[in-house]
């Protein structure tokens, strides 16, 4: 198995990155990781990091690199970033994974022109899992910002989606489906989310119905579906929440002398805490509804969140995630089109035609 | 001063809002309470309570309830209902505020059709002030589910009334305003967003452009224009998030003889966290844009709750809320049609005139 990184992808630099492929592969003995990016700046990362190229780890160079302000269409001007290299390298059949980093819209972009969708998908969507109070059920929340401008039929294609990923990659049998609404009974939220509830309840998943963003953390639910605006915003107010309150509580055991005692003998378990909140455990958040396995992570990613990346990415070709998506999406549209027989006719305004015929 | 409050909006009954009248009863000198509700019912707990009808203590009698299934249909149904005997009471001038509880869909119902919008209004939103990491700065979060279909107009009227709110109820002075979005960028987001962006840039109001999740909580930003479908999921997520670290935390407190001894160490300490996070104590969230003040509670409220709810009521007569939101929409009114005088003709179709004409 081949899987392709790209290594300019962070903030600070290739070195990060380089740490988590080095780490990757110091666990991994059966992966070859292609490192795509400026020759001479990968290559000093390598020299400091006391690795070089091999049979296991290769470098493709791209001299330009797509940066945090560049925008969807500046990958026109950039034939040869980092980010087109890497999807080259998918696309081409040199790699079977990739792990991008950085730009997420200039991931997203370059991985739905140069890939394509899946059949049947009209979005591609991003699912992070979180945790939940249930350690051993974490929670898919899918999209988290690839689209903006979110459509019914897209949402039922999400439910589907992440629910073959929290299956087949996180392990999770029967995966309950929820859409994420401002409260459970069918009426509620807007027109769109009214037809999307309709089209997940004829849709292949366990679609529980609509649920509230408490859900997200209660452990209730195990795919949460919603559009990309709001999946963006909760997955960002709740790091920033969850750092805002580990700092009042650092705050509190910081107080006087004998808080600071206390904090010392509870160091350990607030340790387990803060791991339990650490999403990066979780490794990179997947590009689902690409014609390829494909993981965002985040530029300000450290290298055990790389080296997760890797790990994640691996799992995702093993367990075959995008062929099951292709069957899942295959049999929704045939029973819409079976459905649309027996009921006499060829009508393609029903509801459920949306995801197939728009 | 007169407040009404809906002395059935409580999942328990009665009580608590008994409970939490007279709590504030207790604090406040010249304020009448007129609460709404079942005769009998609010009776029989007041004499639980030990408090009796008096100058500075009405009750007016409403035969029926608008439970929590119901729907604001319902409420042509219902016109005997605690929530419309409420409205009612504002509305003929028999109180200057009114405080409801429970059913939100039904209390914004209600007064929306009862009190009517603010000249320029076109939609009422619900405000929520959240804590953020500056003790002293609450982000006021608009809106939070009054409604689901929002346009970028609607988004305009939130950041004005949420700015006049932060600035007369919570004291902070020039408000910085922020539209949530996927990132900070003027070109984030979808068509609406994009909309909502440029009328905000012109609106009397300290905008300072697209904010992302993680503000509402930085301390970055002191009011958060979004839809009622984001709010309303934000504030779920946010609520279980807070409770569930919190539920971690007391584990690891838990977990050993030792950790438990440093944990009645940090008690004191720990307790002011817990203060910090509880919105009860910023009171009641105001339904801002209806002609009359109108705070909206949640069905869970406990006494604290109740009486936190009846002093914002209180405030936000006393600083004249409505009327400074009239003057500044207002204001914004005419310098669009100056701007579309100045521009030399009638033009409806600029941007700026949707809050106006459409």
């Amino acid at each position: 198995m081949r899987i392709a990184i790209d290594a300019m992808g962070n903030d600070n630099g290739p070195t990060p990155i380089v740490q988590g492929v080095k780490q990757f592969l110091e666990e991994d003995h059966d992966t070859t990781v292609v490192m795509v990016g400026d020759r001479d700046r990968v290559t000093q990362a390598m020299i400091e990091e006391g690795i070089g190229l091999s049979k296991r780890l290769e470098l493709v160079h791209a001299s330009q690199v797509m940066e945090m302000e560049d925008k969807v269409a500046d990958l026109r001007e950039k034939r040869d970033s980092s980010i087109m290299r890497l999807v080259a390298e998918l696309k081409e059949g040199r790699a079977d994974a990739m792990v991008a980093l950085g730009n997420t819209a200039a991931a997203v972009g370059a991985a739905t022109i140069g890939l394509k969708l899946l059949p049947g998908v009209r979005r591609p969507g991003i699912a992070i899992a979180m945790p939940t109070r249930n350690p051993k059920r974490p929670c898919v929340v899918i999209d988290m910002g690839a689209n903006t401008a979110t459509k019914p039929s897209h949402l039922v294609n999400y439910g589907i989606m992440a629910s073959i990923y929290s299956n087949r990659v996180l392990g999770l049998s029967q995966p309950r489906v929820g859409l994420l609404n401002v409260g459970e009974e069918r009426s509620k939220g807007n027109v769109e989310l009214r037809e999307a509830y309709e089209l997940l309840e004829q849709a292949p998943v366990n679609f529980i119905g609509n649920v509230e963003g408490g859900d997200i953390f209660s452990g209730e639910c195990d795919v949460v579906v919603c559009d990309g605006l709001i999946g963006n915003v909760v997955l960002k107010a709740s790091e920033t929440l969850a750092s805002t309150m580990s700092g009042w509580i650092k705050d509190a055991m910081l107080a006087t002398w004998y808080t600071k005692i206390a904090a010392f003998i509870l160091q350990g378990q607030m340790q387990k805490v803060k791991k339990r909140l650490d999403y990066a455990a979780y490794g990179g958040a997947p590009l689902l509804g690409v014609n390829g396995v494909c993981l965002i992570g985040h530029g300000r990613s450290k290298a055990p969140a790389v080296a997760s990346a890797l790990r994640t990415a691996r799992e995702s070709v093993t367990v075959q995630v995008n062929k099951r998506i292709r069957e899942h999406i295959e049999r929704m549209r045939n029973s819409v089109r079976l459905k649309a027989a027996a009921e006499g006719g060829d009508d393609a305004s029903t509801p459920t035609d949306r995801s197939d015929t728009t």
